[in-house]
């Protein structure tokens, strides 16, 4: 992965400040870890209440934080005063989700003006086992001046 | 869309069991609606909680009940004996996804042996005014005699 | 599918044009069919040349005409000095492609200022039976004082 | 990237005889690379028939070399008997796709059984600068059985 350079040196407080504006992420039990340029990680505690039929976590729980870790990898490069959205993602889920927790690690590929393209990682930590358990590859966009802020 | 005919006609039987054990879905506030050969709709009662920093409902939010409509449509047509895994989705976000309620409208494409492509609508109502805010297109899969069911 | 108003009533002299101007369409062969607002038809006769390993229509060269086909369904809609642009799109194979031919046809999902939705579908023409082969959902930008047009 | 074990010492030679075989990468002008376990390259001379009416590679091309490099990393991994066909894939275009050569990677990101998940990226080689242009995630399917080979 390259290194970005980050136009407000603020970055990490607009995106700490952003998460808890996110009240899906505090229904989830999702907790924001590292804050880099280009980088963001979110960490997901499994629980009863994340999972799908089989006893795993939900294919959409892990989109919510992947798709999260994502954007805010993108919003880290963004000027002060943009918001970020996210245009469309794509999500392969890759093995069976479980464990104490999960770790979504989103990274910029291609940083631009408007668009900007990521991806994000879902690794399961299962008694002392990592596995990388769904990747996701999608689009965020930079909105200024739509009274759109984070 | 074209009429599929299932191969177990208890499906929606089977659908409404598998759905009961989602516990995502209690998590997120969301309830089985049709369900026919190849449809199944869920919907969403937007509540804060699934909010994400601008006020809409998050993109993760229409996600899990977009994937869990495909992949409970695609599971419609499978034999009684299997479960349904999602593979990939792929889901581009039209709208600000705001209202009284969602509806994740999953909906098989082309059904398969192993493989089944889908795509889901979600659709939010608002005062009375319905708006596409999310489509999803995935693959789901069929999976039999691995003690999954459902 | 929705009815679109084009913005510039001579989208289908553009759209004529630039397919011209896609060198790559005759490599490949492809013929442009209907234009209308927000639809865009590519015929692709099918040829020996096309094909991958197994005798059937390369997924690249269905990419090739579900892209050219969605990107111009866009591009009907958007301002006469505008240039479009892919920014991604996503495609299910779900048939094997053989016959005589493939129609390529985009249409317009929700159409955005700068954003622009778009799906296409392949159809296979074999002997009388039409198939759907694949389907790709994409995501188009309007792209505008850069020195692009078409 | 992990390092995969393959289960057929004669992967190399079943995936150039398989390629030979793509008659369309011939209609690209696209050459075999690198063939590693889970890796495979594909090397795309720019020529003025691959293009959008930009001037840049069409982004079906890209797509074409992306998605081969992609299935043959995946068939790699696969059995002596095994046929290798493409479920799905996904594409971001990053840049405009220019200069002498397009390097298509492709890589196996998790094997299995019967789905196999992947990632390309297209490297524009322009005058001694290399740019990452577009990147691809996708999911590959082995069969067997079927009287598809390769």
């Amino acid at each position: 992965m390259a290194t970005w350079q980050p136009r407000d040196g603020a970055f990490e407080e607009r995106v700490r400040t952003s998460f808890v504006h996110q009240a899906f992420m505090a229904t989830l039990g999702a907790r924001l870890g590292h804050v880099g340029p280009g980088e963001v990680d979110i960490e997901l505690p499994v629980r009863a209440e994340l999972t799908q039929q089989h006893g795993y976590v939900h294919a959409g729980a892990l989109a919510s934080v992947l798709d999260s870790a994502a954007g805010y990898a993108a919003y880290t490069l963004m000027p002060a005063t943009a918001g970020v959205l996210s245009i469309e993602f794509k999500l392969n889920l890759l093995e069976p989700a479980r464990g104490e927790r999960i770790v979504a690690r989103g990274r910029v590929v291609r940083p631009g003006r408007t668009i900007t393209a990521c991806r994000a990682d879902a690794i399961a930590f299962d008694g002392g086992r990592e596995t990388l358990v769904a990747t996701l590859q999608g689009t965020m966009m930079c909105v200024e001046g739509r009274g759109v802020t984070g």
